[in-house]
């Protein structure tokens, strides 16, 4: 499907950019204007404005399509492609000043996401896929890890105020039972890009809006990797339980997800 | 006590080296030998040489000092000074790929740690302390956390197969209890370092190793936070629980830490 592939190299670029618009924040986040949103959430103008840079990059090439974001209202689009974008995933730690947090941009086209980027520019990578054509981590292929068992991995475990938070607890003792490392670095994007890097076995979170996963689920696919089917239209509307991992532990993870949060 | 700042001057220099040397490993980790030490317990030639380049230049500088590393035979001294290095931290990490992981050197003297450096290469990070003279983040400044209670902050759990690793969960489960989110980014000396930079509130594991968390702990203490007394060469000969954190949240964690850990 290369029909999107100047949307993909554009989104590329424009992830690139903002990337070093927020770093510039982020040096400089002893002047930074930090908004608490809620219990453990967190907003900065770093977030309000790099959103506002990609918005106004995407307005001007792609005037037609729909925008939808984790900080300003959603703009319905009429050309049938919508982007999805997170300014910066991983906001407490940015605001905290820890290295560990991305800008993520999706497209979506009738409900499935047709790329994906993530960039972390702290020490720059970035991740990137387009449906087809396979994941690439700067300019070289992703796969998945292979033949690694649980028991040799570690599989990361997202949460967030949108659940009750003692939900994660058994999905933890469960990994550990199976004789995994858990692994939280407090951005759910960047975790989700470590497994199609290979870097991690897989990433579960009981919610996640559609920023935060849609991105990093396509980069999964497109890696070899095993992902929770969902329709990425409901998934901007209601969010929802994120599932990924290597073909050699999805099915225990599932399991383990629905032990935990189908009670 | 500047008695030992040409020591110190030394150990910021040579963790810098170590890092580059480390980072030149990384970033062509396709080629590296690793081998299993444990359960999810891993060693790669990196590990190794890193150490073997850091006993090098202590033996050429400081041949009287004792040498006490993560990788190789320990080197009793006869000047009264000790070396304690670790010199990859987060092998896991950083045989996987993630970028985060660190080289970290302590000094002891008489069972007191005197300096403690810890060098992310990874984003160009140096966290150094010498007792007495405060705590810096490469030229600038360190204090820990101030006015953030658990409920509104991060909290760092590590564990290992040195103990049982289901012994994690009731600490977990009594931080979200208290409100605090958990993180573990598989570095305790990285963790600990974020302590000390005012990124996390604290930092906690059932049993370290001296060489990952001696450097840390000084870090925190000039920093003006709080760590757990522990006799430095009993570290060194046994390792031990580690709880450091701020002030705010110190206590808190030491009872946590004690509901868990001493049933």
């Amino acid at each position: 499907m290369t029909q999107f592939q100047d949307r993909y190299l554009f989104a590329v670029n424009l992830c690139h950019d903002a990337g070093d618009e927020a770093l510039s924040y982020f040096k400089d986040r002893g002047n930074l204007a930090v908004d608490q949103k809620g219990t453990q959430d967190w907003v900065s103008e770093a977030d309000r404005n790099v959103e506002l840079l990609i918005r106004a990059r995407l307005a001007e090439a792609w005037p037609d399509d729909g925008v939808y974001g984790e900080e300003h209202d959603p703009k319905p689009g009429t050309s049938g492609f919508d982007w999805v974008i997170d300014p910066i995933d991983g906001t407490t730690n940015f605001v905290n000043g820890i290295p560990s947090w991305t800008i993520v941009l999706a497209g979506v086209v009738k409900g499935r996401t047709e790329l994906g980027v993530i960039r972390d520019p702290n020490v720059g990578e970035t991740y990137k896929a387009l449906r087809g054509m396979g994941a690439h981590l700067n300019d070289v292929r992703m796969q998945v890890a292979s033949g690694t068992p649980l028991s040799s991995g570690t599989v990361s475990v997202g949460y967030s105020n949108r659940v009750e938070a003692t939900n994660v607890i058994p999905v933890i003792a469960d990994l550990i039972g199976h004789g995994a490392m858990y692994h939280r670095n407090a951005s759910g994007a960047l975790s989700i890009a470590y497994v199609a890097a290979g870097r991690l076995l897989g990433y579960m979170e009981e919610h996640m809006n559609a920023w935060d996963c849609l991105a990093g689920q396509l980069l999964v696919e497109e890696a070899g990797g095993q992902v929770e089917l969902q329709d990425a239209n409901a998934m901007i509307r209601d969010g929802g339980r994120v599932v990924v991992g290597t073909p050699d532990v999805f099915d225990t993870l599932v399991n383990i997800a629905d032990r935990a949060w189908n009670g």
